[in-house]
């Protein structure tokens, strides 16, 4: 398997390849061998060289990019010399790209016309998110896919279609192994002291065989993620396999384990809300409505999620917060604000953050100081309603690495983790 | 010119290839043509094709990792494979390693004398940074260079000896030029509408030789960005040629330019804001808290970013920003929003968003139904300042294609761009 990525930016480095990284991890989580990667710029003749190259080397190739309907998207093109056929302009293609621009009352622009340009012999996977259509060539015993290089058009059409058919070929070649892999979210720890607190237990599954195995991803801010990857002669066998396995480390990890998968630190702090029937308001300083952002990505927030306010100006927190006037950046303001924005918003729980994003230091602060305030969680022995909430509330001060943006989007995220881990404690019936 | 990176943790998506992507800007600076990248595991027989298919369709390639001292470091040997030469240990080389493990007080374990192997025909690039030493191969009459694959250790040692060596060998062949891009970012118009709106200009150039170049990048969310790219015999003149080309396509393309390379469509707003002296706040209920969270990302947006409002419950709409009872997503609900935060929060311009971002409708409405308010801009004469500022108000209703999040990040971005063609239009004398 080869991923042959197309467009002169990635060439030039005005775009870092982050598709065939995605692209690496999905094919590996199918059970997909990847072997190789390649990038060639606009260009017809070293593009038909890149993809020649990546058949003559593999028995199946995925080319992004260059679908688009403007004169460099040159990959219909490119790929019909490599398959030697002719483009055929494909009238039902044709019809569903005139109907995405109909649908947004706008014309279609005749450009988009050769979007509906597929090579002899090669099928069609369908657009639904952008108007360019992927490809399915064979050739030979071969095959190669194109498709779109805008990533949220990629990532749709490889998970509905790519995996699928290749899936499909290796099943008919009777490779039936199935690989199932199971990513558990964690944070908190550094990736050598949770590698630390796994090392027995990676030690152990070496001399067992290594089914299943462990990796270890740091995603930047979002997080260190463990993966577990077991191989079995079904599905169902792999997937019992991963499962024992994710009960193990969460035996070892305790509540450093957020989610799975795509669970997010959101995900798990609006479940726990729902289920203790409370509510939430967030006053925002520092992260500037990134925390209330993030909050509303999950589905059926509006059961839980009251609102929030963005106090970027210190006379919005005088004013509306209730604030003392005077410095902002302290642990009583943090905690004043998630008093402030729970009585202006009539929640159960109140968040209130304020900090430093730098790259200049605040009120004699260093740049990454945050503090996180947290008002209203039911204190013990009351678990669950909104009836027996005290006005308690507990402050935790961080200080942060990175720039600007880091601070804020570790910021956020640790705000959300606060909750989390006293909503867990409440489940737990030793809350407060 | 190819670069060839090496590494199985690539492959599988575990690592993102930003060195590649380093080394585009870097060469392209230089005025190196890079025509394909590739990314290869550790895999002896794989390593060799890859560096062999390289050095066919290339002058110059450049690998990158693979040269520490673990088992799975074969890059030096698979050179020596490609030269058809054996790998003799440099005693000097071997000096240098262990001076650095002296020096930090710790003893060298036997696998770091690997690092000391060079192919017979080769030139050494000293370390100065990690253990590896780089190497510098000539093959026939082209030339492979090996880099360290920790970012550091590459950066330093391109840097330092390989670009030098590169137009060295441009040199005494008589090629020496610089590359230099610039790109325009634009909302509103489709890839295909920008197409054709620049298309003649596009064959122009074509027809005069290509100099400079015209691309475009769809870059999902963020807009649609115009790469122009020139050559020169100096980086002034190619400079020259970018800025003359901008010109042109700015008479062409008018306020659908926003910025150019890194500037954001809130840094195109708060500039103008600033320029004009006035405060904004924001409303938000669709976007919850996207906006304001870019807002904040522009430096120095507290001179002119007051806060905001998140409304996801529509309690908090009633009671805070005064819309009447009924149904919230409506364009009078968005007006109302917009003149609810900017009496709430004391700016001089308000903005309120709701819409529906999915997968269900909501009110009867379509996901992806946006309405925009905004109030608060100087009527037409009363240019800047805050005083004359009218009370009245304009709602655009957009129809936005894609899932919940892309709903969100789409409708965030048209509110911005709103705010940013009025403050133009006063800019321009004919406001409001």
């Amino acid at each position: 398997m080869e991923v042959v990525a197309i467009g002169t930016e990635l060439l030039l480095g005005q775009v870092v390849n982050t598709n065939a990284a995605w692209l690496g991890e999905e094919l590996a989580a199918a059970g997909m061998d990847a072997n190789y990667q390649s990038v060639v710029g606009d260009n017809h003749d070293r593009m038909v060289l890149a993809m020649r190259t990546a058949l003559a080397r593999n028995d199946a190739v995925i080319v992004c990019g260059g679908l688009g309907p403007t004169q460099d998207d040159i990959t219909r093109e490119a790929i019909a010399t490599v398959m030697n056929v002719a483009l055929k302009r494909d009238k039902e293609v044709l019809e569903r790209i005139r109907n995405r621009f109909r649908s947004a009352s706008r014309e279609m622009p005749r450009s988009n016309e050769r979007q509906a340009d597929v090579p002899e012999g090669a099928s069609v996977i369908g657009q639904t998110i952008g108007t360019a259509p992927g490809l399915i060539c064979p050739i030979g015993h071969k095959v190669l896919y194109a498709v779109p290089g805008v990533p949220a058009e990629l990532k749709e059409m490889v998970s509905r279609a790519v995996i699928a058919d290749l899936k499909a070929r290796a099943a008919s070649r009777g490779e039936q192994a199935a690989i199932v892999s199971r990513t558990l979210r964690t944070w908190g720890l550094s990736e050598s002291a949770l590698g630390e607190k796994v090392a027995g237990r990676v030690h152990e599954l070496d001399r067992a065989g290594g089914n299943p195995t462990i990796a270890f991803l740091a995603s930047g801010v979002e997080g260190i993620k463990i993966r577990v990857t077991a191989k079995g002669p079904t599905h169902k066998a792999a997937t019992e396999i991963v499962e024992a396995e994710e009960e193990e480390l969460r035996a070892v990890l305790g509540e450093v384990v957020f989610g799975i998968d795509d669970e997010t630190m959101e995900h798990a702090a609006g479940k726990l809300l729902l289920e203790n029937g409370l509510t939430l308001a967030v006053a925002e300083s520092v992260t500037g409505g990134l925390v209330s952002s993030r909050l509303v990505n999950v589905p059926g927030a509006s059961r839980w999620f009251r609102g929030g306010l963005v106090a970027y100006d210190s006379e919005v927190k005088y004013s509306l917060l209730g604030l003392a006037e005077g410095p902002v950046v302290t642990q009583s303001a943090a905690l004043a604000m998630a008093a402030g924005v729970r009585d202006l918003l009539h929640s159960d729980i109140g968040l209130g953050i304020t900090g430093v994003a730098g790259p200049q230091g605040q009120e004699g602060q260093a740049p990454g100081t945050v503090h996180i305030g947290l008002v209203g969680i039911p204190a013990k022995g009351s678990p669950g309603g909104s009836l027996g909430l005290e006005r308690q509330g507990e402050v935790l001060t961080l200080r942060l690495p990175g720039d600007r943006q880091q601070v804020r989007q570790l910021a956020a995220i640790s705000m959300v983790d606060l909750l989390r881990r006293r909503l867990l404690a409440i489940a737990a019936g030793n809350g407060g």
